[in-house]
């Protein structure tokens, strides 16, 4: 719908594509809720920590109050985690929240964001939400190509996004390129380095981002509780930035914006190891037996260090529709990923291994029936 | 700090000062959290509903998925609740989210916003986190002068804010009035109606705005589950407005931005009609014993339709921070606004029979150690 109201980069943005819901799907094919495999929206199969649910309860009772605005608790217990003063911490509704404020608190009309081919879908829809201009560095083998973002750098960038993980394709950059990166962003250009699945990586491949959060005013580390800590549904995340960075950041956030229940939950999830790794366990067995099955179907597919993986369906621009809606009528839900520039290709979360061996199922049928 | 990073409209912001919470106040002052009163927030004394409670605890096993980015099943429950289609809700995380929503989806930098002197800080917040001018309009007893408010319209206006009940003042302005006053606003200018107290108006006072978003297509009205609906720590607001300006809102609004439990909580809220009343009556009852109290102690205050009264504690420009001091250390927490440029006054809740008491005890004996 055109519309008289609004400025016109506003008007045109287009609204950001959510997973289906399983009761969306249920309605839509007349199927039973209790047998649709969701593997949409990368979350975690485990649901929520029973630790997380415990403190939730505990804080139940207050909720006829607003949530803590500066959010004490949590804010020194992730203070102690990461080893950082309370002030270098900014929470956000999800981290979808953190990239939001950030672009709005650095980035006005006219100047120019960086970001990668295939990244995030918020980078786009943050940049173009402020009138900002956004340059779009071309992938190499689906993931950052960060010389060429370094070189992509104009006179009005003003702010870099960078995802690692990175969603949808779950390519990952290794901790020394990166900080190579950082050291030639200049100063005056902000870095958000999106960390929402870093909970994901193996142990070999981590990396202290923290440590160049303490040496970088210009970088921003952005975390999130709803992908390996399970609690997508009560929306939290946080960012890491020097007190400079997260003052400014602090200044535009809502002050509200993190509810009383996410605030308690996140900090029993963030002390729940046990979780966190039995998290981890379960996505990396869960990735072998999707790859091999990928291998064994002859589906390309892309190494993913997140909690899904990217598989190309089909030769064609309609064929990561058309297994979708094959899928779909399975009650097996993945994410078509089209309105990132990859029609052929689908996204599917690493879910529990009878979701995982339900949805390859399907996706064997669904393949089958299509040659 | 000053920062060398983002517009120098952001750098500019005072952030928004909260409330204290109970856990604080209990820390700075020393105090046992279970024997603070707290009247500093607007918040319903009476809780949660307990109806909203038994639908967050059915909804509490999704929390490791996403909420339903479209709300369907709240969407479809305020649609009926108030007879418009779906497509005319904008769904907030609290009001508060979508004031900023909207401001961030009409207004562009350069451009005018104007709201009411001694209106709710938000809209102050939202049109300079925008690089927004604001027209702020002199009050006439501490409330919305609108043919001042008509006059000061200027070629580059985009937006009215209209609190009603306003905050922090708890003036009203009748139907009428507000009918003729959107009748002569011009149909590019947008009228942002935020209704946060309307479900506290007595009956003879209320009026049908809904009504008048079927006639106006620039309106659109704000309401909460913050405020008599008890459900401030789930956060959750909506905005009702004809489809133009919701598809524009809805463009901007983060995909997540209404918790799981929110919504849930918010239907079964949204249908205790039980609550609502007993709340509305607690209300009344609490407004007669402070400003019987108020006069008694000869204390001017400002007649109020909504769940606190704003009151004078005396005539110099320290008198509310240091009898909100006075109140701290015995453990009441009220809200001083010397930020809305209204130092000599204090805003407090209206609480449970219990509560009000221990706060005219306090006033009293806080009034009587000044003199």
């Amino acid at each position: 719908m055109t519309s008289q109201f609004g400025p016109s980069y506003v008007r045109d943005i287009a609204p950001y594509v959510a997973g289906k819901p399983i009761s969306e799907v249920a309605r839509e094919f007349g199927l039973d809720e209790a047998r649709i495999v969701k593997l949409a929206s990368n979350e975690n199969p485990l649901g929520m920590p029973e630790s997380a649910k415990q403190a939730m309860v505990k804080a139940a009772n207050e909720l006829g109050r607003y949530p803590d605005s500066n959010a004490f608790e949590l804010k020194a217990a992730l203070a102690a985690r990461h080893d950082v003063p309370a002030d270098w911490i900014t929470l956000g509704n999800g981290s979808n929240d953190i990239l939001e404020i950030a672009a709005h608190a650095i980035v006005e009309k006219g100047q120019s964001v960086v970001y990668a081919q295939y990244s995030f879908a918020v980078y786009a829809l943050a940049t173009q939400g402020l009138g900002a201009r956004a340059i779009v560095v071309p992938a190499v083998k689906y993931g950052h190509d960060l010389d060429a973002m370094l070189a992509a750098i104009t006179a009005d960038t003003r702010l870099i996004f960078v995802a690692n993980p990175n969603n949808p394709t779950g390519t990952y950059i290794e901790g020394p390129a990166l900080e190579a990166f950082l050291d030639k962003v200049p100063r005056d250009v902000v870095v958000v380095l999106d960390e929402a699945y870093t909970e994901y990586l193996a142990p070999q491949k981590r990396y202290d981002s923290i440590a160049w959060v303490r040496r970088y005013p210009n970088l921003l580390v952005s975390r999130t509780f709803s992908k390996a800590y399970g609690l997508a549904g009560l929306r939290v995340g946080f960012a890491i930035a020097q007190p400079e960075l997260t003052d400014l950041l602090n200044r535009l956030r809502q002050p509200f914006n993190v509810n009383t229940l996410a605030q308690a939950a996140a900090i029993a999830a963030l002390n729940d190891k046990a979780f966190l790794e039995e998290s981890a366990a379960l996505n990396a067995k869960g990735y072998r037996v999707l790859t091999e099955a990928f291998g064994r179907l002859g589906l390309e597919y892309v190494p993913s260090d997140g909690n899904f993986v990217l598989v190309r369906v089909g030769s064609d621009d309609n064929a990561g529709n058309r297994v979708n809606l094959g899928l779909l009528k399975q009650g097996v839900i993945v994410r078509p990923v089209g309105n990132y520039g990859l029609p052929q290709w689908l996204r599917v979360t690493i879910g529990l291994q009878a979701e995982n061996e339900a949805f390859i199922a399907a996706l064997e049928k669904t393949l089958a029936a299509a040659s």
